[in-house]
């Protein structure tokens, strides 16, 4: 079984009260495919620029990854800059969408035999034109962000219509149901034909709020924090990755996925870039995951 | 077995986005005291003026609760008055101390067969006061507040040596011990001596933190809140009030409790004052306890 991860491929230059990175791998297709690579094969579909280190590519490709569907286009690479005054709230101070602003993605033939896909937070209408590539994928996954929820409200609902799985955070969910209350929003979201939300917290965890589930899955707690770009998409890339290795939406697995995501997450944000991400061993995941399941026991 | 609580009793007059009350019965004890009331003996110790409905006692005698250490004293009973704009921050619009401003907590005789102890977030100086009293409690616990943390800190590390377990929320816990970070935070605490933190966490739940003891709890999934006030008074009622009842501090009793403390929050927060508070079934209870087991359950 396998997944298709279309995102952002970036430069990120990051600034946080423990350090600074330039130029450093980024970008919610690079941090969930190498999350998701712990557990099954991952298609990365992106664009970046001339200027790409070949390295980054090597390092995707020595984890499995592959990069048939990362276009290579002549210019300059997407680039963010950030600052982390406090670990929830990133400050962008420069963003330069560069080759990444044409971005069109196809799937390669390749994809199409692959079981799921993962929709990291580009325009919905991009979005919307992957799902029309998709033939006969078990399960699809959507992100997304502020921007698109304010800016392209009716074809965000169209994508939300036709996911299964829907990864916001609070605020996101909030703003996208007009609601108030979580619970509240969360309805407003599945009544648009989603099977599940992922309602990710950050450092107080994440839910899972589906027709007949509620589960509630707390941050793996982590001392250190370096770094806490990505750490959403690590967390989807691990949760797909999971349940795209396993091939079944039970809720067994949808609970195992989350757990999987928790520590992919608390592995990146313990690093600069994908430092951690991309230098683990499943049987340290494995670990850390049932550690979390002892915090949880009763 | 039996909880001795020392606390607030107060006539609240409360604004929430859905409506207002006033002067209605509130006060730590009395939220610590109606929690703990179903599932412990309790003894409340606190202080009243002459204006405090006789009703009010009646309420908390209907639920077997001792009110021989609640002295009525000449004057006005405790009044605040708050206002809530959003669900995690109460705006403080009038305090008048009036009799509690004078409070020497005693304990009664039927007291010192009591085998536990829950120190609402008065003042240290009274905190230390009720720990002299006490002969051969089990176990101790306080609360506390960040008016106390900034101004008694000293007085307060005193209490803070001498107790089983702390009660403090994210922001008491991070200017208590002066870090950022709510693990190293938690290790300042314990280092003074107690057995376990109780990190409080509003919406996001509960973590408990001791020597050998990590438990994260998610706060019981409430649609539509009407009144937080009292929410970590009714929490550690509920807890110290099922600890009380098994007399033993055991990793399994304190998850227990844990959950017990989180259905009584959450049945206050759903109704002003204390009125779901105080007209509940045990049953009910126990159901809401099975529920949350079963959205933890991996």
């Amino acid at each position: 079984m396998s997944l298709v991860i279309v995102g952002s491929v970036a430069l990120d230059s990051i600034e946080t009260p423990v350090g600074k990175v330039n130029d450093a791998l980024g970008g919610s297709a690079v941090y969930g495919a190498l999350a998701a690579s712990y557990f099954t094969k991952v298609y990365t579909v992106g664009v970046v620029g001339s200027d790409f280190p070949i390295e980054h590519i090597d390092l995707l490709k020595k984890h499995g990854i592959e990069v048939e569907g990362l276009e290579v286009k002549e210019g300059s690479t997407f680039r963010w800059s950030g600052k982390y005054e406090n670990w929830n709230q990133a400050q962008t101070l420069d963003t330069q969408l560069n080759v990444f602003g044409d971005f069109n993605p196809v799937l390669p033939e390749s994809c199409h035999t692959c079981n799921s896909l993962l929709l990291g937070n580009i325009h919905p209408d991009l979005q919307l034109r992957v799902l029309e590539q998709c033939k006969s994928y078990n399960f699809v996954a959507c992100d997304t962000m502020n921007y698109w929820i304010n800016g392209a409200k009716e074809r965000l609902d169209e994508v939300i219509s036709k996911v299964d799985i829907v990864f916001m955070n609070e605020d996101e969910l909030k703003a996208y149901a007009g609601k108030k209350d979580v619970y509240t929003a969360a309805d407003v979201v599945l009544q648009k034909g989603p099977k599940l939300l992922v309602l990710k917290r950050g450092e107080y965890g994440s839910v899972l709020i589906g027709d007949n589930t509620l589960f509630f899955c707390p941050a793996y707690p982590i001392v250190e924090v370096k770094d806490p770009t990505g750490a959403g998409d690590s967390f989807a890339g691990g949760f797909m990755g999971y349940l795209a290795k396993v091939g079944e939406m039970t809720p067994q697995n949808l609970k195992e996925a989350c757990l999987y995501g928790t520590v992919m997450a608390a592995l990146n944000v313990s690093e600069f870039s994908v430092v951690k991400l991309a230098n683990h061993s499943f049987d340290h995941i494995q670990l850390m995951q049932d550690e979390l399941k002892l915090w949880m026991k009763i």
